[in-house]
């Protein structure tokens, strides 16, 4: 049945009818003053979504292009960095920051695992020369389901006091708190097809003044991804190069929508669902690839050698997409997406769609436990 | 009056119908089957309107993101390049090579003039060592409404032997005849909100077998632009980050349009309506900022000291949009978007609308001649 794709993965997420509608308006000049006055406001209101008053700024580019932006301009070739490396996003900003001939000094885990704050803590007090100039961390890992304990590293890198702290929020900004002032986090980079619930093609990054302070003496090449450059445009509600007129005007009413539903109300429904699934998923005698005490709020991992045929059959049956394993663990791990515009009854249909394919496999513990479990919990809070 | 905006600016450019409507569909997942085979199709027809059998790659970025990429890929840090500069354009690819450490030779024009061929073949036959890497060119210099002859620059380029040609054709592409591999053209970069009909968003790249022999021994560092990374991908019918999937849904339904209509009837039709627009500019006693031999395909710029006051009235009393000068010109010029999705009636509409302006200004020598000037010439081809 044509018209009837229902979207559980990590990106892109579904798209509410009312930003859907201000993508398929006529583009207006982005050199109007109606144009300066939707950048004022989408400007305003990304910044309440990051909690700061300092700079965020809107990049025609990918999550990706963002998170180079935000690494790129504030160091020097040579630089010593931390990259934190727990999945395939840490592993690529290991690849970025080595790409601009930065020294990488990475911290690792399984992937699966979480980050251990201990050995951010221990490299930082070790480098009494105060050679560490950053910290790349990525938050929630999209690729594993892990989130890292972003606040303990983050009082590390503030103990160190010279290293900027840059943060791949992509799969996290939106979907659980990031209090970018109250933490004190330098950069923290994310992308439109997360929990903005607009399309792919819009990179935001948020810029501390102790990050532009360490701008001025940055001295990798850079052209486009030059935030100096969207800074000063945005300070005049422009942009340096043609911004991506349509995404912008769909972001101005899912920015809407979000100060509507209230920060406090994203986070908690984002937890629930999240809770709703893992206790699906453990109801249904399925593994959980990430532990507890760092789920994702916005994916839920789970390991089992059927990941491609379970994806399989709630794609044909029930046309839900839900994401598999990238890099070893294809095959290994599906994930579900419960990021952005997704209701409870969203997470409801998922699990009976999950538990319908157990059923077809003959691996369907007890019938109608998935369910039972996702609405205990999606009822409780 | 609310939704009756009309542009005639050289981008963001009018966007038909059935583009508006596929950007409000639903995003798909980017690493799905259904979406392979739109890259596949969007591929292949981008390849038919470059005219080329080598590589078209799409990215998430402006056109200046594109053209970046089109510089860094293929370069060193020192390398001697030509940049031609005969406007804003011109200018920011200057720019941007000395933002990567490149030695750049400017070869230069006054704002309004076309560059000398003459002087790239001076400045090529002299370089006996072969120390020219690159030459990059402003094919359609949308700042002044000026077209370089891009063919007999690109002549002396292959008699060099050695250098890449880079050509900006973000205004040319779509507009007028840019024959990548009958004329050998090593990166052609262009920009969604152009010639293609569809919002901005998407900068694309065609890179010829030869630039692909530079880019392995090219230095610039890169990942984001990497555009090794984006062939790699689109062989594979994929992309190396998330496209933005829902302006490649709208690029779809334009290039399927523009095959429709066919190269050689877009071509003639953006020279008739060009030639129109000129002869109507002439027949008002307007002073026209570009040559006759000199005139893009998809701007004409018009030189008038009251150019702010015509766009005012305009787009007051008409709710058109034309665009003003750029930098220094500000003031001076404006400029007519004739570019991508605009029909003879739309010529004949902005030019009716500049008439009354005029009249409105008391500078109507003759009213009417415009529109007559405009309609004899729509009328002839």
């Amino acid at each position: 049945m044509d018209d009837k794709l229902m979207l559980m993965i990590p990106g892109p997420t579904p798209v509410p009818e009312q930003a859907l509608r201000a993508l398929a308006k006529h583009p207006i000049g982005h050199r109007s003053k109606d144009f300066e006055a939707i950048i004022a406001e989408v400007t305003e209101n990304l910044k309440w979504l990051h909690q700061t008053q300092s700079d965020v700024l809107m990049l025609t580019a990918s999550g990706t292009g963002a998170m180079e932006a935000g690494i790129i301009n504030f160091l020097s070739p040579g630089d010593r960095v931390i990259v934190g490396s727990n999945g395939k996003f840490g592993e690529r900003w290991a690849q970025v920051a080595k790409a601009y001939s930065l020294t990488v000094d990475p911290i690792t885990a399984d992937w699966g695992q979480a980050l251990d704050p201990e050995q951010f803590r221990q490299t930082l007090e070790a480098d009494t020369n105060k050679e560490i100039k950053a910290v790349i961390v990525t938050h929630s890992e999209t690729s594993t389901g892990v989130i890292n304990d972003l606040e303990t590293i983050n009082q590390h890198v503030k103990a160190h006091g010279q290293a900027l702290i840059i943060v791949d929020a992509v799969t996290s900004l939106g979907a659980t708190n990031v209090p970018v002032d109250a933490w004190g986090l330098d950069v923290v980079a994310s992308g439109s097809q997360k929990g903005f619930m607009i399309p792919p093609g819009l990179g935001f990054v948020s810029v501390s003044a102790k990050a532009w302070e360490a701008y001025k003496t940055a001295k990798l090449p850079k052209f486009y991804l030059d935030l100096g450059k969207y800074k000063k445009a945005t300070d005049q509600n422009s942009s340096p190069f043609t911004p991506p007129v349509n995404l912008i005007f769909a972001l101005q009413a899912t920015l809407r929508m979000m100060k509507q539903e209230g920060l406090e109300n994203i986070f908690k429904r984002h937890e629930r669902q999240m809770k709703a699934t893992r206790a699906a998923a453990t109801a249904m005698g399925l593994k959980l690839y990430a532990p507890d005490h760092a789920a994702a709020r916005s994916i839920t991992a789970v390991a089992t050698s059927d990941a491609e045929q379970i994806r399989s059959i709630v794609k044909k049956r029930f046309d839900i997409v839900m994401a598999g394993g990238q890099d070893h663990l294809k095959g290994e791990i599906f994930r579900i997406g419960h990021l952005g515009f997704v209701s409870d009854r969203d997470i409801l249909t998922a699990i009976a769609a999950l538990e319908a394919a157990l059923q077809e496999l003959g691996k369907a513990t007890q019938v109608g436990a998935g369910v039972a479990a996702a609405a205990k919990i999606l009822g409780e809070s």
